[in-house]
């Protein structure tokens, strides 16, 4: 396990110089929505990418289901996301065959949820989401995949994740009070919360309870993404309106809501759920909800 | 200004990815220690690199006068560290000619002085020395130096400046804790120290209190650094032998003080000034190592 800086973005680029630059072969990707496209415009600059699936066409509501997608077992990798932050887009099960070193973006569900982390090769998740402020990023990378890693002599030598396991994360010095926050919150996770069975049933709790609002509201909110992809993380919905939807998100910021705009490559609203939002903030953004619906249907 | 993650580690590779890599020109550095040589092996990855005067076979005890630096008007840059942590090396004047882009590792010792911030083309420094905590590191670049750089279509989006120029250092998100109190260290420099002459005021005067205390210690205390050439940021000195050495650093570990060992890579004793430690703090020391002189000549 290690702490780099540089957050997702930098390992975009560092996953595929490892692992795709210069080896002749091809790297899987997921083009699921926002940001499984920037990891694709990055590893392109390093070698051959195939992306075997793309929710661009459809405007990213949906993920794909196991029919879609045809992995090739000679693949150099496999990477996705996920969770995808900006359409509220989640994945509820494991991609991917085993034989293929599988690389996951969880920026932004890891520690939401378990995870059977040895599936995977390569996990990465900028801490900014559920496990600390901003300036660190964990990377869980096997050993193996390291060993069998080509030399690059002219790699700067902060991108080569070797110099960071030799060092223990001190190849430079590290971000330490975003480290100290993120071991406050595993402690949280584990002593407080009681491990992360609990935290994923709490923040199931939290968008099931948003999700069913949307669904009672007979059309007033729209959910964005397909049910059965939707995020535990992040919920995105829309009103009738783009003018319902302004005068939605101005009434709430009045209320106390912050936060709740849409990313800007897509608008609408996205209430997004991390560990550290409680069940007591969601219903206060239901009750809300509620009102506005009284008001404005 | 731009707030970027990495350290200067990362700055060593950018600045020659982006002003040297592909030119065909020659950069020219000065190794004056430890972090200059660090420089140099990244910038040789990215083009020709002439080191232009070096001070390892004299142990880095001293940086190199006017009369043995030969600058070439040609340079793609001149690069050069201003002072040297790990052996309490600083320049007390500006290098170089005017016409070559002039660039300077100011990591350990930036807001520790005023600098004619004008004649640099690209000053940085990471925080974690004078100015906050780590995890950010603060490079000052000149627009129209970005203006003539070539464009490379396969560099990682996070290593072009202009990316980071563009979204004014939200290309991915920053690490804000660490710009939050580097926003306060500043607001305590302006409003509290009185201003930068005040802050170089407290600083020598700091550094002066302990090399005169050396110096007065008639070879018990031996400075490391050549005096013209003395760190008012680090100052590194020996004792007679290791054996006193070791048990000068466990006393003062015993008496409270932290982080006077010297460098790995150096030995002896280092007792670094930044902006955070205060005079009462060098009395203190003073103290120590009167009272051990006199236990141990």
């Amino acid at each position: 396990m290690l702490f780099l800086q540089g957050g997702a973005t930098q390992q975009f680029s560092m996953i595929p110089i490892t692992l795709l630059r210069n080896t002749g072969r091809e790297a899987e990707y997921l083009q699921t929505g926002y940001w499984g496209k920037k990891a694709i415009v990055e590893a392109e600059k390093e070698g051959k990418v195939k992306t075997l699936w793309s929710g661009q066409a459809d405007g990213y509501k949906r993920l794909p289901d196991d029919a879609e997608l045809s992995f090739s077992e000679q693949a150099a990798y496999l990477h996705y996301a996920s969770n995808e932050t900006v359409e509220g887009l989640q994945f509820h099960r494991v991609l991917g065959p085993d034989s293929v070193p599988r690389v996951c973006d969880m920026s932004s569900d890891f520690l939401s949820r378990p995870v059977d982390a040895d599936r995977f090769s390569i996990i990465y998740a900028h801490a900014q989401k559920n496990i600390g402020p901003a300036g660190v990023t964990v990377v869980l990378i096997k050993k193996s995949l390291l060993d069998s890693a080509q030399e690059q002599p002219n790699l700067p030598s902060f991108l080569d994740y070797r110099n960071h396991v030799a060092t223990h994360s001190n190849y430079n010095t590290p971000p330490v009070f975003a480290i100290y926050v993120t071991l406050l919150v595993t402690r949280w996770i584990k002593d407080v919360v009681g491990g992360l069975e609990n935290m994923e049933n709490i923040n199931h709790r939290k968008a099931e309870l948003l999700y069913q609002a949307i669904d009672d509201s007979q059309g007033f909110y729209q959910g964005w993404s397909r049910k059965e992809d939707r995020s535990y993380m992040n919920a995105t919905f829309n009103l009738t309106t783009p003018e319902l939807e302004q005068r939605f998100l101005q009434e709430a910021a009045q209320a106390g809501f912050s936060g709740l705009d849409g990313h800007r490559s897509l608008g609408g609203v996205r209430a997004s759920l991390y560990n550290g939002l409680t069940v007591p903030a969601v219903e206060q953004l239901l009750d809300f909800m509620s009102t506005f619906e009284r008001k404005h249907r």
